[in-house]
Formats: C-alpha cells, sequence, structure tokens
C-alpha cells in the first residue's frame, strides 16, 4: 500500500494543537470479546465532556492483549462513529518491525488520523535500531512517539527524539520520564504531552507542554478538561491527586478497570493477566467519588463496591 | 460483540432497493499488497457512473486470495472513504461458521452496510447445517444469500432462501442458476440480483429481479447503470454480449484483472493462482474496446495488448 | 525456507506404495478445540490394524474449518507422536497460493512425509493458473494431487496431471471422478488412490490403482486392510456397501462424525457447520454396526442411538 | 485441548537436571524467513559440544519477531528433527495471556519438553495477575520462570516464585537479576539457571545454580561446557569475559547476530529492529576470535570483518 493518497488526511498540525487525549479504556462482553456498545458510550461521554482525541488500543485500552485484527477492527469502527467528533489516533506500535509496519498501514487505511508509536519493548534494540524502526513508520502518517521506560525496559533519548522529528509526520512525544524531560523538548519546540496524570498539570502550565495522554479522564473527563484548558489551578490539581493515586496503585489499566466496574459503565470482565484491585482498594474508590463528587464521573448508576464474585476473568478471550 | 447498537445502521430495505452493485476488483501493488490508490480510483469511477453498491472481497475482488485483515482492513478503509457515496457490502461469507461470525462482525463493526453470504463452499454440509449456518450470521445486519453452485458444488435449493427469508435481516438472493429460479423467488416476493452479466438484462426487465451484482460494471459501469437504469434494451444487450462471452472464457476475475490492466487503472499484477489471458484474448479485447467504444470504459489511457512479460505473478503476497 | 534439507526426507518411492491411507477424523472438545486424547486414540486405531498412512486435516479431517496453526500444529503433534508407525500426509492445499506455499513449508518443516493438493476451488483459476498453483509447492517434497470436482467446481484434466507428473516429487493422484480416469491413469504409469470408499475395491483389483484413501476406514480399518490388501473380494465389498452408503447420504464428514460419537470414540462435538445424522439414521447406523459386527469397528463400547440434546453444535470454535 | 495425555513427556525432574542450555538464534534467509538449513546446523554443533537444551525463540532467538505459527513451526521442527538429541524448551510466554495459554499448548502438542514464560512485560499487571498468568500455563508441562526486569519493566518477587512452585510443573527459574537472589532461590531448594553469561560461572559454583541459559553458547559451546561442567576455573572465566562483555554492548541479539554472520555459519541477514554491531565493534570481534582461538568458536570458516554492504535489513519478513 505504498506511496497511497488517502481521503481526508489529518495533518501532523492539527495534531499538535491537541491539548486533552484520552487513552480509552476497551470494555468487554462476558466472553472477553469488546462490549461495542459499552465502548461507544464511553468515547460519547468523552465527547460531551470535551476530550478531543482518544487513542485507541493503547496499554489502557489493553492494545498488548488484543490480536491486530481486534485492534485495526475497533480503530475503525472508532472512526467511523466518531471520527467527526473526535480525533483518532491508533496505537499500532509494537515491538516487532513488521508488525509496527503492518498495523500502521492498516490503521491509517481505516482513517485513523495519527499513529502512536513505542520503542521495541522487551526485545530492545540499539539507538540506530531505534531510529530504523521508526523510519520505517514515520513516512505513513502524523506520528506521536511514545517514551514509558518503567514499561519497556529503555528510555528513548532526546537524540532519537531530535533525529525523528526530522520527519514532516512527526507530531510530538508521548512522554513518562518527568517534567525536566518534558521541558528538555518544549524548550527547543518539540510539541510534548504528558503521560502522567500526576504531572500533567504542571507539565501544561509550567513545563511548556501541549497537553495530555490521560488515563484519569476515562473517569472524570470534565474536570481534566478544565485541568488543562482552564489555567492553572493548582487546588483542583491537588483535589485530583488521591484518585490518580488510586488509579496507579497497581499497574494501569487494573486500577481504570475497577474503576469504570464499580461506576456500573463496564461489565466487570477483565481479560487476564489483569485482576481487579482489592475490597479495601474498592472501598477507598467509593470514597473518592464521594469527596470528589459522583456527578464528576462517568455514568449515571451508583458507584458499588462490587463482591469479588461480581468480576469474571477470562483467560481465552 | 454481542447485541450492539451500530451508528448509521442501513436497513434491509434500504439495501433491498439497490439495483446495480458492482463486485469491484482488488488491484495491487507490485509486492502483492493492495494498491489503495487504484482501488480508491476504481470505486470513484464506479461512483460516478451511478452504481450503487459495492462487493469488497466478493470472488471477483479476490477474497478467497485475502486474509481476513486485509479484508476488514478493505472493507473498512471502503467506508471510511466511499460509504457517504456508495453502499458497501462485505463479502464476509465463508466455508468456515467460525469465520463466517468472525468477519461479519468486524464487518459491520467497521460500518458495512450490508454482508454477502455464501453456503460451505467445498466442505458442504446438509441443507440443515446450512441453515444453521446461515442463522449464526443473519443477526449482525442486513444479509445477502449468494447462491453459485458451479463455484461450491452445491445448490442453496429455495427451501433453505425460504427459511432464512423469514429473518428481518434478509434482503435477497444473488443468483447464478438462471433466470427460472430468478423469477421463482421474485413471483413470491424475495429480491432477486442476477449474479451473472449475460442473462441480467433478461433478469430484470422479464422476471422480476431488482438488478445484477455485476463484474461487467468494473469495465463500463456507465452501459450496466443504462442497462438496468434505462428500460428493456435488448441491442444494448446484445452490444454487451461479446465483452461478457469474452470476459468469462476463463474463470472470473482472470478476463477482468487482464482487461483492468490493458486498460492502464491497475499494474499488471496478479496474485496467483490467477494468471493473465492469452495474447491471442489480449488482442481480441484490444478490438472489443474499439468497437463498443473506448469512452464507455474505465480510465483514460489507450488500451492496450500489453507483452507476457509485462504481467507480474505473484505468489508470496 | 528455500532449498533446505529436511531430516528424514520420505522419497516420493515410498509413498507412491502406500495402499490403505485414512482421511482422518479430527475429535474436538466441547469448546470447539481439538480432542487430542480421543484424536491420538484414533490414530492409534488406524496404526493397529494395518493402516498405513493418515490425512491429515483433509476434509474428513475438516481441515476447511481449522486456522492455519492448529492445522500446522495437528500435522506436527501427529508426526511427533506416530511419525514412526504411519505415513503423515498433511493435507496443505489451499485455494490460496500463498496459503498453500506457507502451509506446505510449514508442514515438511514439522516433518510431514507428503503433502495433499486440491485446485483452487471456489476461486477456481485458468489451467494455466492451476499449473502454475502447483508448481509453487511441488518443489518442496513429495507431493499428492487431489481431484473432486464436487467439491472444487472445477475438474483437474489429464493434460494437467500429465505436466504436473514431470516434478520428482509428483507421487501419484487421489482421484474422485470415477474408475474410467483411474484407469486411464493407471495405464500411462499414473499412482492414483481412489477417492471413494464405494469404488475403491474395483478400482484396486480391476483399474490399477494403488489403493485407497478412505473415509470408511476410520470405523472399519481392519475390514479396509482386508479389501485393500487381501485379494479380490466381492462379498467383502458387497458387505460394507450399506455402511459406506449411509457413509455418504449427507456430505461427508457428517455421517462419520455422526457414527464415531454413536461408537463412544469421539465426543459428539460438532463444529459448525456441520450437524449431526437425523434420529433415523443414527438409528439405522446402529443396525449396520450390528449387521457388520461390533468387533469390526473401532472402540469397544457400545453402539448408540444417542439423543439430539447429546450432541454439541459449536460455532466459535 | 485441556487434560490431554501427551506422548513421551518429559518430567520436570529431567529438566531440572539440565545444566547448560543455549538461547538458540534463529537465521534469516534474504527474503526474511528462516533459514532452516543453517538453523539444524546452528543446533547440530551445539549436540555436538555437549550442549543439552535449547530455548526456541527466546528474546535471543527472536521470538518477538516471530509470528505464532513460525514459532510453533520452529519448536516442532527442532523436536521432529533433535528432540532425541536435546531438550526443546519452547519459549511460549507473552504478556498477553490469552497468546500464552495457546502457544504453550501448542508447543506442547508438538512435542516440546519444556516451556520458559516470562510475566507480562510492557503491559504489566498485579502481583495477583502474575500469579494468575503463570497458573494457566503451569496445568501444561514443565515449566520454566524467566525473570529479566531490565526487559519486561517489573521484577518477579521471590513471593510469586515461592507460590508457583508449588505446582508439581515448576522446574525452576531463570534469573537475571544477579547472584544474590541466585543464592535465596537456591538455598530454599529451587533449581536457578543463571540469565547472564557474565555470572554463570560464579552463579554454578559458588551460588547453587544449576547451570545456565547462554547466549555465549551459540558461538563457543565446548568452552561454556567446559566452564559450567569442568569445575571451578577463574581463568577460562576471565578469558571469556571480553567476549561476553561485547557481545553484550548493545542489547542482545545485536552482538551474537554479527558474531554469527562474522564467522559465516548465517547469512547476514537482521530482521528489524535489529541492526549490526559497528565496523569498530566488528573489528574488535576478529581479535577476539583470535585471542579466544578460532577453534573453540562455531564453524569453519575464517572469521571477517564484514562490509556494512555485507548486512540485509529486513522490514517486512
Amino acid at each position: 500500500m505504498r506511496s497511497l493518497e488517502f481521503k481526508n488526511r489529518t495533518s501532523s498540525e492539527s495534531i499538535k494543537s491537541l491539548k486533552l487525549i484520552t487513552a480509552i479504556k476497551t470494555p468487554y462482553l462476558p466472553d472477553g470479546r469488546f462490549d461495542l456498545e459499552a465502548y461507544d458510550d464511553l468515547v460519547n461521554m468523552q465527547i460531551v465532556n470535551g476530550v478531543e482525541g482518544v487513542i485507541v488500543g493503547g496499554t489502557t485500552g489493553e492494545g498488548q492483549l488484543m490480536s491486530w485484527d481486534e485492534h485495526i477492527m475497533l480503530i475503525g469502527h472508532t472512526v467511523n462513529c466518531f471520527g467527526g467528533s473526535i480525533k483518532v489516533i491508533g496505537n499500532t506500535g509494537s515491538n516487532s518491525t513488521r508488525e509496527a509496519i503492518h498495523a500502521t498501514e492498516q490503521g491509517f487505511a481505516v482513517g485513523m488520523h495519527a499513529a502512536l508509536h513505542i520503542n521495541p519493548y522487551y526485545g530492545k534494540t540499539s539507538l540506530e535500531g531505534m531510529v530504523s524502526h521508526f523510519e520505517r513508520v514515520l513516512s505513513m502518517g502524523p506520528t506521536i512517539i511514545y517514551n514509558v521506560p518503567s514499561r519497556t525496559g529503555q528510555d528513548i533519548p532526546p537524540r532519537v527524539i531530535h533525529t525523528v522529528a526530522q520527519s514532516a509526520n512527526f507530531a510530538g512525544v508521548k512522554e513518562c520520564t518527568g517534567n525536566d524531560r518534558v521541558e528538555q523538548y518544549t524548550e527547543n519546540g518539540i510539541v510534548v504531552w504528558s503521560g502522567n496524570d500526576d504531572e500533567c498539570h504542571d507539565a501544561r502550565w509550567s513545563h511548556g507542554a501541549t497537553g495530555v495522554m490521560s488515563v484519569a479522564s476515562n473517569l472524570v473527563p470534565g474536570l481534566m478538561r478544565e485541568l488543562i484548558f482552564g489555567g492553572k489551578n493548582p487546588s483542583l490539581n491537588a483535589k485530583l491527586m488521591p484518585l490518580i493515586k488510586w488509579l496507579f496503585h497497581e499497574p494501569n489499566p487494573i486500577g481504570l478497570n475497577t474503576a469504570l466496574a464499580q461506576l456500573g459503565v463496564v461489565r466487570p470482565v477483565f481479560r487476564l493477566p489483569y485482576v481487579p484491585l482489592s475490597l479495601a482498594k474498592r472501598v477507598e474508590f467509593v470514597n473518592l467519588v464521594k469527596e470528589i463528587g459522583r456527578e464528576n464521573f462517568v455514568g449515571e448508576k451508583d458507584v458499588k463496591v462490587l463482591d469479588s464474585d461480581d468480576f469474571m476473568l477470562i483467560d481465552r478471550y
């Protein structure tokens, strides 16, 4: 599918302007397949609350537990249903260059507006290999590079970013190593989204970040909109901090999955290796919702603790 | 993805009204991947000439040579680029019930307007098995059943059609066994599209068929529009007959693939087991184009004979 | 994996000498996955009764309902467990040249002794395309060509066979079009196995066939051994005929699947689109077993009629 | 494939006794497919030099760049060709529980003797999730757990190991966090293989490790045999250290891939994102070979520096 001209291609510039992007949750049916009805509701609540983009099948959306055909289908579905109202960023990265190429071609073919690319996690490679990997996909469309060494086992150093930033398709970096790195980039004209909810307020208002790719916005999209669009707001930031700490008590998306089930907006179905947070933590969440205000969270049902028996853990999804 | 409500779902009724549907060709790049630029041009020429629907990845489009992820991607791509201008019918049928279910779920999820379903070819099954197979997919959305015993080795008899026709999603039959069968259905209120270009004029104007699912319309969409919309026209039908005979000299889409390459609208790349028509037949095509008029065919380049060396036969696509 | 030299490669000559080959049934667990315990028992009963080869994932073994990774796994499993006692012929054919190449490479890599190749069913192609298709896989190892136009919709004519027979890897033909064709080949030195249980006695003893690729031998391997090795035996042939007619009352393997479940050697689990034979037919089978003698059939449990409720029909396997 | 009884199943005890296991390299043809001829030679050289087991498709063998069907094929191939001479340990782990289950079932079905399982890298999970993940595969056969937090981003703590060690199938741990952790396990009766070539001598002779899962043994299997079987040997260990440091200058298997190409035992073909070591490093390797002695390395050709142009980097493999 070389050198094709896609209809309605989005420019890198329009991607660069997005401030609030949600790494959207993928909800499941009791047999482990996608629950597209619940998914559509989740995306819709994001749009209604002013979120500008969604990352489909990110680590939060459990792209790592999807087959590629599920993943591309979900991208295509999101574009088809919501592409006019929200930017669709497909997490078509992989630690296999072959898979990253194939998925990115397919993602753009079904209309995604931008790709999110990770460096080769687990297998790792040299910096030269990292650049070669990114170069294979950068030609296909607007691209965001994602740096999260706590997951990948390997930092993407600034010199790699500066190399790939030469491409016209380079839109920016989702950076998780902290606000010093954020500032180092933004001072050099590189667009950055904070990948950490607990740092994003400061990243945005004190370190030049354009915005955030958020997990918390799955739960409280309106408050995150205020945090990112409404000007410096240390008190709102402080108010959100206990929720954010709770969310990341275990590796994401364990907290998010548990919370959304407790809010009644997704079925309490987990694809293994994810399991719900403990009862004590679930009680804590109910209290957090009360403190912050149920009305600030997605959904309309009462927040519940849920019994351990309420959760379904699926291994052959 | 059970019981999900898709956005913009098309009704079976709106599918039933389509008269001219093209089993669209899938063009390839020299390495065997899809040539989406050429594909987009092909679809666009269909729209411009008044074709109302395309079958994506039919036998003409070589769905049998696609991996399912290629197939679903192409459906999603077509919906995304052209879904507002033309109905997209995904050939998500299979001789494996598992594959038919999976592909049909995915096809509707990425927005196809209807599914085309074949009975289990090659493996075959009992009539009871055939009904069970179709029942597994009928609940998902508007469905057209495709009967072509010369390919499948097994006729779908009227009693199977009458059983599946009970479903609200049943839109009609693509029938290739001849106009007696067509009339038998249309007299009983079942919508039929002729699956044979050489019989479609009579099917439409004398046997009650709603229209045609055409191969020839890939080449002469405007003339096929006239044939199907313009009233009884035996002289146009007679004029097209030599072209249609030429097209089906070898199993479809061998003729179509050769013709489109000669017209310069697709690269002369074949996925095996298809190979181009012989030199003598290619010379014949050039003459057919002259007789019918180059202006009635798609594309704007001169029609060429092409050397045998011009064709690329790909085995690892 | 070009030009690799496999260990323990079997010669085409050793394949040509096999007389009794069973198209082995694939049994399932209640969730639709392979029941390898039952499978191992089935293969073992074949070996004990003097069967010389098995076709893995043939149409009888429902290769058309397998994913390729299941299919190759089953070939590798069979080689690993039984490759020293019986020849393993993988049905790695496909109507997609790409898939046939890939599966055949993998099948030989995991040790299969020969490949069975079908012409491109459903999609069909020209005779030139058919030859090109077979040529792409013939170089890989011993190859049997399978002609069954009632399934494929297209006969493989003798001139195609004579062309591919030039390859040193060509072992012979599994022919289903009748004993005239069989004799036409055997008179010209081409090895033929009858693909029809009802014709195989005459094929073997009157028309020069080397033997049979049998479905019935799944049920009565010892009697089939006698029929094929023991010299002309019209009375045994006549004795088996009612069973064979029963077996093919509906498209194979519907009868076989039903029979093996009734004999208690496989779970009554069907992958759709296959469904069991009717109650009346199941009663008939019990009587056939009594007439032929339970001791001639595989397994040791009493043959049962089974209730319709005993059967499980799986659609997402 | 639940509860099946595999033929020739290896006991966990026999796995526990293996001292020298090589994480075997996967060599490629110029189009990126496996070069099975070269692979067979590599495995054969391991056997000849006294290596007792191979890990197929480990990170060294680039399992992360394989499709699962390639991976399972390679396991089946290795079992079929060499299973009588060397233990075959399939790296059927994954960060997706579904994939780990599926691959492990298939790996045991084609005859692998043991599975190597990683914790969910990149996606990560809670300790409870980690245990649940391992529990889903432990029932299938002898299992080695692999801890390499520098790749996975998450340590497997001793309490997880002690939990999974309750399973009769638990064979031991491949540990990369250092010899303190090794000793902590071996003192408690848990079998450990060092996953670090630079620490394995001390692990074996001073910290109770059973042996090593080695990368260096791809190059110098005889010397590694001596190091692990021949008693404490600090001078041999010191002699090997420069080679080992060289090997891990860039993330493994970059060094190994480069070295084996320089030794002429594999084609200089890299699957991206891996790229060869620099010219300076390649010159260094030639000197290392001279110092240690060409005769101690695999292959018989002269070691070469190779030009940068000699290497082929493949992205669509």
